[in-house]
C-alpha cells in the first residue's frame, strides 16, 4: 500500500521550523505495512496545497498531509481537500457543542471567539478522528480521488492520531499477510565501529534477509535490523532470530535495545547492588551529573559529587595530592584515581567515577592531544582506571567522555 | 525568484533520518531572496529521482538537490539529473587525480576502490561546487529545463556548500532591487509571554511591515523580527529599526541576539568584574555546571562546584545546618541561600549560585507542587533569592531551573 504525506505550512517553507513531523509518521506508517513513496511540504496556500494533494492522490491514492487545521486564517487544508473532492463545507453541530463544553471548562471572560467556531466547518464526509492532546480533530476524508487523513501540524498531536486512530483503522485495511518493513536497534558503547564490525564478521552473512545497519552516535555504536517488505506476521520473528544470532557475541558492550539509556542502566545496576554513587567531574563539568539525573528516582544510588574544573577544587575538595598534579598533570590516570577514591571518601559511598580531559578546542599537546579523557571507576575496593582517545569538537568530545564514563561503571559493578 | 527543494534518500521515506537540510536550506535561500515554493523529498529511486526533478523544474525552473551523491550503489542522483537533460555522464579527469591525490593522503594500503573513481563522473555541462568538507563536489547544471544544483546529504557539507558556493552565485544573479524575506532573534529570559506582550503593547503596532512573533523556548522567549517580500537593500535597515524600538523596553530581560547563550554571557559579565563563580546544585544535578563548561575558557570564571543531590551532601559539603532542613524543607529560599553561602565559603570564590526544586514527575506537595525551584545567587555580599513556579516535564523544569539560576546571576552582578 502506497502513501504520500503532505506536510502544510509557510514556517516549514522558510525553514523556521524543522519538519519533524515527516520521519515521525513515516516511521510509524511503514512499520504497519504502507510504503511512503513521496514527502511534500507547502505553504499555507490554497492552489499550492490543492495541485500538491491532487497530484499526491493521482500518483498514490492516499494522502497523509499534516498542518493547517488551526482557527486562524491561515489554516486552510480543510478548505483545499474540500475543493479537491468537490464538496462543500458543512457544520458539525456535535463538534462545536464539544467546542463549546472546552471554551466553558476555561472559564476565560466572553463567548467563545468566531474563530474558533469555524473548527467546526468540516468537509462533507470527513469521519472526525478524536485528538485529545488538542482542539482541531483530524479527519479521514475517502471519495473518488482516493483517501486523504488530515492531521494538525503540532508533532505531539499528530503522533498521537496516528497512533491511535490511523495505524489502527489502517491495520485493519491491511491483511496479516501485508507487506511491511520493520527495523529494531540494539545499542552497544564502549566499542568503535570497525572493532563491532569484526566481531560480527562471520555472523553478519548469515542474517539475510535482514539487513544490519551501524549507526555512530555520541552514545555509541547503535545496530540497527531491519526486515523489508515480509508479510507482517513474520517480520518479528525474522527480526527477533537475527538479534539472537548477533546479541551473544556483543557482550556487555551492548546495553539495552531502542530508547535505552546507559545512564538508566547504571542507576539500575547500583540500585540492585545496593551502592550508593558520588561523581568527581573536570572536563565534563556536571554532565555525568546531570545524565544520572535526568532519571527520575535517581537518587535512590546517586548522592551527589564534585565538580573540581579547577585543579585547586581537586586538591581541597577531593585530596587530590599537589605533587599528584604536579608530577602527571590533571589529565592523567593518576589523578583520576586519586579523584574517583577522594570523593568516596569525602561523600561516604562506596562507588565512586571520576573523569578529566582535555575537551578542547585549545589545551592539547603533543602527548595529551584535544580528545584525551581518563577515566576512573571504584566500586568497593575494586578500581578500574582507562585513558581514551575520543574524537570530535568540544560537544562531542565531552559527551563520549561520559558515555565512557558510564559504560567503565558498569563493567566495573558487573565484575564484582 | 522561485525555486524548490528536492531532498533524496531512502532513509528520509522510512524517517530514520529527520530532513534538517531542507529548512536550513530554505533559511540561507529564503534570506538571499530566493522564494522556496514547494519542498520534495524521494527515495533513491531513479524513476522518482527523474520525474520528482522534472516536475519541479517545470514548476519552478530551479531546483535544489540534496543527497545521492557519494560513491555508493545508491547514490544515483547525477545519472538521474542527467537523464532529464538527456546528457552523458563524462569521466572530469581534473576531479579524479584530486581523489587520487587524498587517498595517497590518507595512506590506505592499495589502490582507490573503483567506488570512489566514479564520484569523478559528472553530467556533461555540469559546473562542480568546491565541497571543503567532503569528497562528493556539489553541482551547478543549467540548460534547457531550468538550474538544477545537486548538494551532498551530509548537513554539513550542504550547508557550507550553500553558504559559500550557491549563495554568492544567486546574489550575482539578483539585483540589490530583489525582493527577499529576512528575520533578526532577539533572546529573552526571566519574563513570560503574556508579560513581554504586555511591554511591548504599543510598540508592536508601530513596527508594521515588520511582523514581530513570540517564541517560547526552554531557554525564554526568543523575538523574531521578519521582514516580507522587500526589497535586498532595503530589509537590514527596516529590521535595525524595529529592533530599536523594541529593545529599551526589554531592559535586561534581553541578553543577545540569535544564538547567544545565556551562560556565555553570564561568564563574560564574571570575568569582566574578575569575579570567581561556583555553584551548588540539586534538582539540576549538574545541568549548570554543564552548561558552563560548555563554553570554551570557561575555566577563566568558573572553579566548579558541588552536586548536592542527597541532602546529607547539603549539610557535609555546604555546611546547610540540619535545623534549616528539618524546618523549611531542602527546596526552600532558607535552604539555597545556605547553600550559595556555603560553596562561596568552601571553594572560596566571590560568586555563588545555588538551586534546589522539584523537578518530578513524584515528589510534589500541596505547597511545593512539581516545578517549584528555589534559586539563590550570591555575588561578594550581595544576595538574591527566588522561587520559581515553572511548566512542563522533568527534563524541561530542569532546563528552565538552569536559565532561571543563570538569570537571577546575571541579574546579581548587573545591580553591583
Amino acid at each position: 500500500m502506497d502513501l504520500e504525506l503532505v506536510t502544510i505550512g509557510t514556517e516549514l517553507l522558510l525553514g523556521h521550523t524543522v519538519d519533524s513531523n515527516a520521519a515521525d509518521l513515516s516511521r510509524a506508517l511503514t512499520a504497519v505495512g504502507a510504503r511512503v513513496v513521496r514527502t511534500s511540504t507547502v505553504g499555507d496556500d490554497h492552489d499550492a496545497i490543492v495541485a500538491t494533494v491532487r497530484d499526491a492522490l493521482a500518483r498514490a491514492g492516499f494522502v497523509v498531509t499534516t498542518g493547517g487545521l488551526g482557527p486562524t486564517r491561515d489554516d486552510i487544508t480543510k478548505g483545499a481537500v474540500a475543493a479537491i473532492y468537490k464538496v462543500p463545507m458543512v457544520r458539525d453541530e456535535a463538534y462545536e457543542r464539544l467546542l463549546e463544553e472546552r471554551w466553558q471548562a476555561l472559564r476565560r471572560p466572553g463567548a467563545m471567539p468566531e474563530s474558533n467556531r469555524t473548527q467546526a466547518l468540516l468537509p462533507r464526509g470527513a469521519e472526525r478522528l478524536s485528538n485529545p492532546r488538542g482542539t482541531a480533530p483530524g479527519l479521514w476524508l475517502e471519495g473518488a480521488p482516493g483517501t486523504v487523513v488530515m492531521l494538525p501540524g503540532v508533532p505531539e498531536e499528530a503522533r498521537g492520531l496516528v497512533a491511535e486512530e490511523v495505524v489502527p483503522r489502517l491495520a485493519r485495511q491491511l491483511s496479516d499477510t501485508a507487506v511491511v518493513t520493520r527495523s529494531y536497534v540494539l545499542r552497544t558503547a564502549g566499542i568503535g565501529e570497525s572493532a563491532l564490525a569484526d566481531r560480527l564478521d562471520g555472523v553478519e552473512q548469515t542474517l539475510a534477509p535482514v539487513t544490519l545497519a551501524y549507526l555512530p552516535t555520541l552514545d555509541g555504536v547503535d545496530l540497527r535490523f531491519t526486515v523489508w517488505g515480509v508479510a507482517a506476521n513474520r517480520a518479528d520473528a525474522m527480526l527477533s532470530e537475527a538479534i539472537g544470532l548477533v546479541r551473544p557475541t556483543l557482550g556487555d558492550h551492548c546495553y539495552g535495545a531502542d530508547g535505552a539509556d546507559l545512564a538508566g542502566e547504571v542507576l539500575h545496576l547500583l540500585e540492585q547492588k545496593r551502592l550508593r554513587l558520588a561523581v568527581a567531574e573536570s572536563c565534563t563539568g556536571g554532565l555525568i551529573g546531570a545524565r544520572l539525573t535526568a532519571v527520575a528516582g535517581a537518587s535512590v544510588a546517586f548522592v551527589g559529587g564534585v565538580v573540581a574544573y579547577d585543579d585547586a577544587v581537586k586538591r581541597v575538595q577531593l585530596g587530590v595530592g599537589e605533587e599528584l598534579l604536579a608530577t602527571h598533570g590533571a589529565v592523567s590516570e593518576a589523578v583520576v584515581t586519586a579523584m574517583a577514591h577522594g570523593v568516596c571518601d569525602r561523600f561516604g559511598v562506596e562507588a565512586g567515577l571520576a573523569v578529566s580531559g582535555v575537551a578542547g578546542p585549545g589545551g592539547g599537546t603533543d602527548d595529551k592531544p584535544v580528545g584525551t579523557v581518563c577515566l576512573a571507576a571504584r566500586v568497593g575496593a575494586q578500581n578500574r582506571v582507562v585513558t581514551l582517545r575520543v574524537l570530535g569538537d568540544r560537544y562531542q568530545i565531552r559527551a563520549r567522555a561520559v558515555q565512557g564514563a558510564l559504560f567503565l561503571l558498569r563493567r566495573t559493578i558487573g565484575v564484582l
